[in-house]
């Protein structure tokens, strides 16, 4: 049986997409972000457990990929407002697809990974 | 602007199996069995610039998922066939979609890297 050809720049290029949006922290501030437009430290208490250095570091992140916007209004002390642009947007779907694979599948996984540490000789 | 609820459970579930998933050779490996079963070789070829020892550590990974199925078949020297298990396939789906996002918008976020890059101060 001949291997089947794959084109590996699609795959590397997935593959660096999904290693970025990996990052616990990246999933948990978009899907923060999905609803709506917020504040730093809305987001931080949204997301919970998130040190203010790795959510400055990961909007950041964000920012420059063209996924985050970032808005200040210039108030008295100014604020800061973090969107999702339409980038961050179109991303936050397909992860939402595969954060529904996950809750529907992550139970069987346990289990497949019991049955197997248990067989393993 | 109050902080949006998150379900933190979904979020970490989601976390987790784009941390797996989003490994560089299992989005290859899984890749690469999405058309059809191969033996060890086929899909070292396949994928290339994968260890032997690397590529054996990937499919017992999956294999302990249960999204990777390992068939031995009684010939002289015996075969080892390896497919994606339906839950494996079922995962390949939102994977390719999320592929397909990554090959759409990968050179817009690397303009966007450059931009960003550009304006720092």
């Amino acid at each position: 049986m001949p291997p089947r050809p794959i084109d590996h720049s699609d795959c590397r290029s997935v593959s660096e997409i999904l290693s970025r949006v990996g990052d616990k922290w990246t999933v948990l501030v978009v899907m923060t972000l999905k609803t709506a437009p917020l504040r730093f430290n809305d987001i931080k208490r949204a997301v919970g457990g998130i040190s203010q250095q790795m959510l400055t570091r990961t909007l950041r992140t964000l920012e420059r990929d063209g996924m985050v916007s970032r808005t200040v209004y210039p108030t008295v002390p100014p604020q800061v407002e973090y969107a999702l642009t339409d980038l961050g947007q179109s991303l936050a779907e397909p992860v939402m697809q595969l954060g529904r694979w996950a809750q529907t599948h992550l139970g069987v996984i346990h289990d497949n990974r019991q049955r197997y540490d248990g067989s393993a000789t």
